[in-house]
């Protein structure tokens, strides 16, 4: 029988955890989040981070920018949020007018209160080993593999895709010596030759390349586990606008010993890794932990 | 025939294009070396890149400290060079008495004049693909991949070792999408599991695990790459204490299309990527590029 890897489980775990910590030490952890235009599907992320924030108990407040801010007052903005000591975590939304620096602005946060783990102390640090926020993502794989109780160790991963968000940051963890680490990992990509030879050799796959259904059951091994990063709108005869992620699922689910479903997968997970990461921050800068 | 992927010409090269350019433009970079203590190997190592930074133009002064020298004089000396701008690489030559935390020395240099690239900005740079100092044995197989026009793109690369200053930053750099890059990279280690099944299906094999010898012709690939990062001495019974890699020469030279020897390797190619770095930290500092 394939074990279908759902979110619900972790979350709730996570969630509840999170909410009865807050609550018993009397916590108030903050995130700001910084929107700048109105991108449809970013407004409906903030709005998910707001509700989730105020169940757990992590108030989200949304500072809201038009597309025309100009960098400098997007900066200056920053620079308060980093000296304000009631906000804990900082968030900028993306995606960001073309104008605006991505690489600049994620570097004008303060790294302990950068929760989206985008500020490059932190991913230096994530790359030595040492204790730094994760990005939201690659932390949300990490704790599905934690919950589900994957052995990872010494096993073959393949991470298809290598993204400064969620490929490049994830191998480095899964390498690390850690209870989730030590797994033998290879990257792939667009420019991969010989790829389902591969694909086919992964004990554990995980796909993160944002191309809906790419991954067919002829690329996975027997028994693998399917991780599926990828959260992709297309557009169903039958169902009209849907999402689905970068493997087939209904053709590679017999052959996996357990997969990951999109929606209810990993995407579910990293919006409470993100609170996670608040509450974190909250700590670290409270000197609490 | 295979071919004898040699430091020697690499190596005249770099410091031939850089002792022109230093001569021609009228710099004047300098680096200063903290070495703590009287180890024979770090202070050979001091004393060859004081003689190679001479030949090309690059001032090398050693501050020397004994093995007693407490945590707040070293952090002193090393905020005085920050601040210094007659200086423009900082290394600290490592190994660094226990009591001393190595993190925090590497912590406090300044980014701009982290010629060894051990600082988490740089690192995390890295990671994200971003123009930043690159450790000294990853830019060394770089280099030699350059100089020898090894084609990466899209083969299978496997990197033996998942160290913090070799392993890992070679896998981000060479994930890259850049000239030398776009390779797909897997990194195994002490806890990886059907080893020789993974580097026989190397295409290049990068090894860097500091175990004498260890790659054996059974291990490769017909005409396989092998890049070889080990530098281990031995006893030898006729010669007696001699250097070797981690990699058997002798028994895989037949096989393999070209490989690096040890000595005369990558090995001697790193000194020469320092003093690089210190010219490029050098120019970055002064805004010429």
């Amino acid at each position: 029988m394939t074990e279908i890897l759902k979110a619900k489980p972790v979350v709730k775990n996570l969630y509840g955890q999170m909410k009865a910590e807050i609550e018993e030490e009397k916590y108030f952890p903050k995130l700001v989040i910084v929107l700048v235009g109105n991108d449809p599907a970013a407004m409906y992320y903030v709005q998910n981070l707001e509700k989730k924030g105020k169940k757990v108990g992590i108030e989200v407040e949304t500072k809201k920018f038009s597309s025309t801010v100009s960098r400098a007052e997007l900066l200056e903005e920053i620079y308060a949020l980093n000296e304000n000591d009631k906000v804990h975590g900082i968030m900028i939304q993306k995606p960001l007018p073309s104008n605006i620096n991505e690489y600049e602005v994620n570097f004008s946060i303060n790294p302990d209160k950068d929760v989206d783990a985008f500020h490059p102390i932190n991913l230096g640090n994530l790359l030595l080993g040492k204790e730094s926020f994760i990005p939201c993502t690659p932390a949300a794989v990490i704790e599905m593999i934690k919950f589900y109780k994957i052995d990872i160790s010494g096993k073959n991963v393949v991470i298809l895709g290598r993204s400064n968000i969620v490929g490049k940051p994830l191998a480095n963890l899964l390498l690390k010596k850690s209870v989730v680490g030590n797994a033998t990992v290879t990257v792939c990509h667009s420019r991969t030759k010989n790829l389902s030879e591969i694909t086919k050799n992964a004990e554990i796959l995980i796909a993160a390349i944002g191309r809906p259904k790419f991954v067919t059951s002829d690329m996975i091994k027997e028994n693998a586990v399917i991780i599926d990063v990828g959260v992709n709108q297309i557009e169903d005869a039958e169902k009209g606008l849907i999402y689905v992620g970068d493997v087939d699922y209904e053709a590679c689910f017999e052959k996996a010993a357990a997969i990951t479903p999109v929606p209810g997968g990993v995407g579910s997970v990293t919006t409470a890794m993100l609170l996670n990461n608040v509450l974190a921050a909250y700590k670290k800068l409270k000197k609490i932990i």
